[in-house]
């Protein structure tokens, strides 16, 4: 699946708050406002972790603005109230906004000011802005704080409003939290937390705090669900030389992970406490120096620990480049995982041929025979992301969620793009394929063979060692630039292993984030390959494969690394057109079939056998 | 040319002067060191504006140290001495050093100490060590004086002890400065001063600082001859938001170049005068902020700025980019360059065919059978670098220069590789070919179509604004990659305009440099686009067009853009292999001849043209 950081995803789900019971949010909001002295207030849309995704607890914005869409923050003065989102969203906030008295403001559009111009135009000299600081970045927080000193407006980090107003807030998630046995993991919990001290000891950091879900998880081989999903619990880690400390609601933890902790000799504490480590002499000690990464503490712990005179690195977790490299048996693990899932879109793809011609297939149905067969797999843990099923015009919304407002039927011809992925005990997969219905047009064939020449030219990338993920990514867009078009995404990002569809460092796009380090590849990184093509009210294709990165020879140039694709599910041959691919082309998707083919067959009926063969066969 | 930076470059030039020679040298500068009360001296080799090469005043380390090299730093103290040289010229720095007691540090080997370390290890606390502030930059400077201070050295920067002990030191350059007509230069010098005065606005700057040779011929539209291959002329420059001030010889400008800087009402100084602007209140007023780039400005200069308490803005030189996007008279005038150029090495080429076979042929003859046919041109103005002209196993030498000493016939067979360019009033030029001379090995042919298709991956590139140089470097590499091979040069360095033949801020190569900015490609660069493949005692292979940035079409994703060869010179058939080929190479290489005989043949006689349709035929 694509980041969602780049593209855009609908959301058509309206919320029912009528702009009656906004004004009335408002109104409670304004009144705490005052309060706590505060001449402004604002709510952007993240839990205190900054993840991708948020549970319903951490939903204030929506909750206030009656705004529902995935991405906004919310601005209040006494008397003037804003939302930014971006593109994706524009109709759909006039819609929810009408009657609130909030203002939208369309994010990137020309002459529309940024929050920070907002609150530098409209409050006095010496105003105080009030923000949740555990739902911002500290690089963020310490960003908008510079900002409005220009006017001698203070940033107060620490005005939990929600907790004040939010009467009927939905609780903390606090799901079971599971042992991820060694056997999957292949590091014990042990060896991770020395190798995240020997990282420690390079910067001579006495405490590493740790606040995201994801390295948590894979730190102590744990695997919770508070965040749909994601298999991450809420909590936040602090590792010493000699302790750890986890901050968690421990209730819900017994058994193998109770055991597991307690061998490592792990101090459990409440999840709120970390916000008392500054104070409590029995985890951090005075003058200690403490490596934690900016850009994904929330800024106000990191504001509670600076202003308590800590000595503060500012690294890049540790556990994001030690997660990111696969060790052995994850490798060997993510194999058999992606066996199962080619085997279930292979089987998938044959179920959607076989009945497309019914005419009784329309994107949910689809959808939910995916689902099934993934969801009733051997050691499946649910599905990685929601399945995005568009057909034609659909599959031009790069994040399309089907509903049933918006399901349409799938017609014998054109084009269907299946993005989707599963957690198995193994690894978690994801994969696109985008599928001939029936007849296709002659742009439709033409815009299929450069997204697959796009795919294949990066799949098949043979490079020395220290080359980075951003060096790489042209290979993915030559074809597609050289007609003019282009996908406004990431070609690629890393995958968790049995942790987060989308995780760091690793990912492909030409632009460096701003501020974001080269990313050397490295063997045992886990990246996707997914170029596209999104024609609006027309069709979309997008064909997603995971790539491992190998070591694959070494000469008097160095070593040289190159990729094996995880993914093994056919390519439509129904969409390809033979004589719009190079013979190179041709010879890399004949290869990549003969080892889907390989692969697969032997867990295959003779049926789907001689099925799959025409579908993989030579061309 | 391939930048030398990144390469190898061979020079077995013998200094004559023998150890006793060193020895006496090495004493006077031991005791001008006390006289100065310094405990320890080094001696960089660059001129004071860090140019890639130098006149023969700046020589002092290799008369100081008998090394010969064009790269090396000579360290001394009371009682040892070290140079610091790399890979090319340990054999030459062995040979020169011996019986002189200045041991020879091996740079990037292990073990071998940094000169930094080197003084640190054997300086006592609170020692003196010397040094020219103006041959090193400022970037430089600071980071030798932050290692110094761990045992409280001091970096004295404004130790000139050449000027004191180097008697028979050469002159300053100080050659005729010539008008470059407007009709040439495409824009007027006030236009120039203007767009300059525009960026110093936008950093509120009150004055600019420039000491790069090739920025101030420029911005001046003057051209000079104080360095060997680049027509520039020793000078610094000051602008402010009215006066202009420049620092150089003034008694060499005379006539339409004295007349233009009138015009502009240009201030003349003494070239050394630069060194006194602090205290110039007709220049520089208190309290005023300048701009200038710490990694381009020597370090005396800067030093003396700074501790005179202006206000330093380091930011890169505006100049470099107006510099690299061409205007449309320079593009109009550089096609005339190229079609000249492209005959020479047409006729070049013919020439080398039907002569190879005589026996009569060495590598020298060959050059000079070209350099003549270049210096006899119209309108041509010199060599734009010296050619290199290596055959077999001297192909792989990078920078080949041949010498009497080095100098072998070319045989019928095997490859030779011909680097060269030249300098005329449309323009400067650059152009490798590497010719069979007769039959190939297997190993030759695969080589040579491996290199000829990384440079036509490149030169057909087609891309978005915004995309970076490093961002595709990687299609100039992968045929080789693919293969286990690589070259350790970048691919591409920027031309300048009649100016030098290596500029930046445009260049090819994967990894950003250290503290390097990614450039993004505009219409009207040209950049270089020169992979290759080096065999130490084989062969080497090197085909390079220069690339002219152009708009192609603008579509929904925005606008595009993609390189017009300017360099236009058949690629040598007989050593292509066509069943080494793609389809797309093949239609490529074809359409590239097609438009090397279209454009060329109107200038051929009838025989010649025979002869080139023969080498642009289609395969």
């Amino acid at each position: 699946m694509t980041e969602s950081t780049f593209v855009n995803k609908n959301n058509t789900k309206s919320n029912t708050a009528s702009s009656d019971i906004v004004r009335g949010h408002l109104e409670a909001l304004r009144s705490a406002m005052k309060q706590r002295g505060l001449d402004a207030y604002y709510v952007p849309t993240a839990d205190y972790h900054l993840s991708e995704y948020t549970g319903d607890h951490f939903k204030f914005r929506s909750w206030l603005s009656g705004f529902t869409g995935s991405a906004g923050t919310l601005a209040v003065t006494a008397d003037r109230a804003g939302l930014w989102t971006d593109g994706r969203y524009f109709l759909q906030a006039e819609d929810q906004l009408a009657g609130t008295g909030i203002d939208l403001y369309k994010m990137q559009q020309p002459g529309v000011p940024s929050i920070e111009e907002f609150f530098l135009s409209s409050l006095p000299e010496g105003s105080r802005v009030g923000v949740d600081g555990r739902t911002i970045s500290a690089v963020a927080g310490e960003k908008m704080a510079e900002s409005l000193k220009e006017k001698n407006i203070a940033l107060i980090p620490d005005a939990d409003l929600a907790g004040i107003i939010w009467t009927d807030r939905p609780a903390l998630s606090a799901e079971k939290i599971r042992l991820y046995e060694e056997k999957y993991a292949g590091k014990s919990a042990f060896s991770k937390l020395e190798e995240i001290r020997e990282e420690m000891r390079k910067h001579q950091a006495d405490f590493h705090v740790i606040t995201v879900l994801d390295e948590i998880a894979w730190l102590f081989n744990l695997r919770g669900s508070d965040i749909a999903y994601n298999p991450v619990f809420l909590s936040y880690a602090v590792i010493g030389e000699t302790q750890v400390h986890l901050f968690t609601d421990s209730r819900r933890i017994e058994g193998p992970a109770l055991d597991s902790l307690k061998a490592l000799g792990v101090i459990l504490h409440p999840y709120e406490d970390i916000y008392l480590i500054a104070e409590d002499p029995d985890i951090l000690q005075r003058e200690s120096r403490i490596l934690l990464s900016k850009a994904s503490v929330n800024y106000r712990l990191y504001t509670l620990l600076k202003e308590s005179g800590f000595d503060l690195i500012d690294k890049k977790d540790p556990a994001i480049y030690l997660k990111a490299v696969k060790n052995e048996t994850e490798i060997h693990n993510t194999l058999k995982a992606h066996l199962r899932d080619g085997l279930i879109m292979t089987r998938f793809m044959k179920w959607l041929k076989n009945n497309v011609q019914s005419g009784d297939l329309t994107e949910a149905g689809a959808a939910s025979c995916l689902d099934h067969l993934r969801l009733s797999a051997e050691n499946n843990l649910g599905l990685s992301f929601e399945t995005i099923s568009g057909y034609g015009p659909h599959g031009a919304i790069v994040h399309y969620a089907v509903t049933p407002e918006t399901d349409i039927p799938l017609e014998p011809r054109g084009l269907y793009l299946v993005d989707s992925g599963g957690h198995y005990l193994e690894g978690t997969t994801d994969i696109t394929r985008t599928y001939a219905l029936g007849p296709l047009t002659q742009e439709e064939k033409e815009h299929f063979a450069l997204v697959l020449r796009c795919m294949l030219n990066l799949m098949y990338a043979v490079f020395p060692e220290g080359v980075c993920c951003h060096n790489l990514d042209v290979l993915a867009r030559t074809p597609l630039w050289e007609h003019g078009l282009d996908f406004l995404h990431g070609t690629g990002h890393g995958v968790g292993h049995l942790l987060n569809v989308h995780e760091g460092p690793n990912s492909f796009y030409w632009k460096l984030r701003e501020g974001a380090e080269p990313v050397p590849l490295a063997p045992g990184m886990i990246t996707t390959d997914e170029p596209g093509v999104y024609i609006t009210g027309k069709h979309g294709i997008r064909l997603e494969n995971e790539l491992l990165c190998r070591e694959k020879e070494s000469t008097a140039y160095g070593k040289f690394l190159h990729f094996e694709a995880l993914t093994l599910a056919p390519i439509d041959l129904d969409a390809v057109d033979p004589a719009l691919l190079t013979d190179l082309d041709r010879r890399r998707l004949n290869s990549y079939h003969r080892r889907v083919y390989e692969t697969l067959s032997p867990y295959l009926t003779d049926e789907e056998k001689e099925w799959l063969k025409k579908y993989t066969r030579e061309i």
